[in-house]
């Protein structure tokens, strides 16, 4: 066998191993008998230990060195083998376990103090989280900037000057938007009554065969959070039902399986390999956004959800348009998970701006739920009432995700582009959409952007996709079109 | 760290890993997606993989040469381990893997002969298993009896020459006792009537709980075949509805149970150790079969179960008695799995015969079907009417399990001598059964066998619960001095 040939075998099989380990997370988080989660916990370690051993084997590296890709297909393979071995290899081994192990606890913690509302005895594990992350950014920068190098983990060749630039050129807008919305006569009403759990979770599943969830290699369950696990031939994904909201469970399948149709339709011959999976999370999120937002969230979809609803629930009270306005208001709010299409992004960015000064050290963890509260009253206007609607809201931080959600608003700006190009290369989209058939948008999708799974960088894979690079101007632009006409700006 | 303690964290993170494969495997059973087959026998094949070096690390045999037991419990642990250790070791790696690869193929060969009723095109592949496990048998007896070598696999210690001449004890009586049933004036009659698949689903389930099952270590889903997989703090068991026939989902729901409880109540300090399991297959059917037969169709505790039926149900149209009868009564039927409590050994002496004269090389594959019919017909009393009713109705001997259905039997055996022994300790264990309260049965079960886990051997456990060594004699007291009653003998 060649170098090439042998670092691929021991590649897949530990890329199988890691796909074990998603599963038994899927597992932890839909059907596992409570009792078991310290011997899952343990089970978890081991499996944990193993793949460290295998992305730090020093036979990648000595197969790295020998290896010579035939075309631009193993170029890419081995590019990406390359970036995981030698961001592994640059974090010790005693780190990666200590902050595998802190993290692991401070999660627990992180959700007692949110459930009683007291930061306090979360804040010496999360001051413990952010050292370790500190010093994980710092082993993998080599001198450079220790926040690009945790940003690098999730989206590939992104840094925060690049992002800043970005998101202040979105902020003004958005908050411009918002308030000229929020001070318009019109104001849509929004969606009352009940709607039976059961029913909702039947029309879910329905949406997600509508928009090309594949169920022959997925499943959808019922979970706490809402998410997508797995890759290949087993993609699931999770949804919650809440009686007087049915947009909560609807929105959040799609969403969902956004993501987990760009699993499903990756060139098959980049299964189980390194190219056989989302290239970033930027690049994830714009499908699970595109296909909730710009698909799903449009007026013609809804025009054909609101006949599915007035069928399965009976009259909504509301005619076509008041529901397309019911899906789209904007409404004051805590809970980044429940903003709207146009202050999802400020929640985001103010995450991105206080986690990079945490990890510059320019802000103290003691320090940290008065700049949240700060900040949140200048960007959205009211006072935060109480932790667990501020800074103890998300669980990123508590299992060590920095760098993670400016990721969140990046997807919704590819997902800008890509609505944009696609719009133009399918000019009739709106009358598929109209009638409850996303094909032509999803089909788009998985021929420019899906089935290339990793061959391409982020940047790269938009930029083709699109024919120019990304910008926050198409979103811009969807988001002022969208809400000018809903709230007659 | 002493040799003993490396040796007993090597074995723990083996033990995780054994689990985690255990998990696939119910995944697979019960929720996986169907289009995911072959990604999974991938992710398996690596952890099998990834298991057999651990089990056949040199450095277990550098620990078990330097370790020193500092007492029973340690000394045991270390006889588990060494056994485990030299097993795996006399099978070379190349013959281990060649056996999970055409074992895993045949099942599926297997799967679709039977469901055809053809058996033609599974001979080929049975007859490679069949040469395969022969030099597995072969390479682990070391010139002493093959098939000694492979029942040593399932019930450590068992020989086929003691089991044969317990066997052999049991044949006359059993046929006897069939007979003597079969032809008396006396019949039960059966119970009849649609039953609705939730509502048995729901009453499996209060079963389980009312049998000692920890809910909260455990779970039960519906799957094509009932079983129990995991220790620990993780024992999930499946069942499955018929509506026609309650029993089927009732009964197999308390026989897993009886699996499960036996790894759920095992001491919590050999939890993720060599002793942390159920010590073999025998033992393991024994809890099973005496949950299931001795207790659960027990008149007291079918009298309790009529109550709950009616009331779940409406009224069976058969009084307290009846319903007794009903629920044991002897019929004629092909498939070892629906047979009554007396013919039901006579099913599994079959095929224990039939295999000791294919490993011995004394029956051609070739002549396997002629074999089975000739035999059944001759214990039965009535010809075979198609190979799925016969020699393909279980799907045992194409994963390769020889040696294994000898178990079904010994557990039985042990289940009689268990019963006699519980039922001296427990003087009024009528009264709690006929409330549906098992308590006190279970947690002699608990006491005596269970928790000891793989500390004893097998014929030294029961020996220690009963005070005598096992014999066949109390199983044939119990089921001649029931049937005798049931039909008037």
């Amino acid at each position: 066998m060649s170098a090439y040939d042998e670092l691929m075998a021991f590649q897949r099989d530990t890329h199988a191993l890691a796909e074990v380990t998603g599963r038994l997370g899927w597992d932890q988080e839909t059907v596992m008998p409570r009792g078991a989660a310290e011997q899952r916990a343990e089970e978890m370690g081991v499996l944990s230990a193993m793949l460290h051993d295998r992305r730090t084997d020093p036979r990648v590296g000595d197969w790295l060195a020998a290896a010579e890709p035939a075309d631009d297909v193993q170029a890419a393979q081995l590019r990406e083998i390359r970036r995981g071995f030698d961001k592994a290899r640059k974090v010790p081994g005693k780190l990666a376990s200590e902050i595998a192990r802190v993290t692991s606890t401070a999660q627990g913690v992180w959700a007692e103090a949110r459930a009683a509302d007291d930061p306090k005895p979360f804040l010496p594990i999360l001051d413990r989280v952010v050292a370790l992350k500190r010093d994980e950014a710092q082993a993998l920068a080599e001198g450079g900037d220790p926040y690009d190098a945790l940003l690098d983990d999730y989206e590939p060749g992104a840094t925060a000057a690049t992002l800043s630039a970005m998101f202040d050129a979105l902020r003004p807008r958005l908050v411009a938007l918002r308030d000229a919305a929020m001070d318009s006569d019109v104001q849509p009403a929004a969606l009352t009554g009940r709607f039976d759990p059961e029913a909702q979770f039947h029309l879910s599943r329905e949406l997600a065969g509508a928009f090309g969830y594949d169920f022959t290699r997925g499943r959808i369950d019922r979970a706490v959070h809402p998410f997508s696990s797995g890759s290949g031939d087993d993609v699931r994904i999770t949804t919650r039902t809440v009686e007087t909201d049915p947009f909560n469970c609807l929105y959040s399948t799609i969403h969902e399986v956004g993501h987990a149709t760009y699993e499903q339709n990756i060139d098959r011959a980049y299964l189980m390999t390194p190219l056989g999976g989302g290239v970033s999370m930027g690049v994830h999120e714009s499908q699970s956004r595109i296909y909730e937002n710009q698909l799903g969230r449009s007026r013609p979809f809804t025009g054909w959800l609101h006949g599915r609803m007035a069928e399965v629930f009976g009259d909504p009270g509301l005619d076509a348009d008041a529901f397309y306005g019911a899906v789209n208001r904007l409404h004051r709010g805590f809970i980044r998970t429940e903003a709207d299409e146009v202050q999802y992004n400020l929640h985001v960015l103010l995450r991105f701006d206080l986690e990079r000064a945490l990890i510059a050290g320019d802000l103290a963890v003691g320090d940290l739920e008065g700049a949240w509260n700060d900040r949140f009253a200048a960007d959205f206007g009211y006072p935060i009432d109480r932790p667990s609607n501020g800074f103890l809201q998300d669980v990123h931080w508590s299992v060590g995700l920095f760098g993670y959600f400016a990721t969140y608003t990046l997807g919704n700006v590819y997902a800008g582009c890509l609505n944009a190009a696609m719009r133009a290369a399918v000019p009739d989209l709106d009358d598929h959409l109209a009638q409850g058939d996303t094909a032509p948008a999803t089909t788009w999708l998985r021929e420019n952007v899906q089935r290339h799974g990793g061959l391409y960088a982020p940047r790269e894979l938009i930029t083709r996709a699109c024919g120019t690079a990304p910008s926050e101007a198409p979103l811009l632009d969807y988001l002022e079109t969208k809400f000018g006409a809903l709230y007659a700006l």
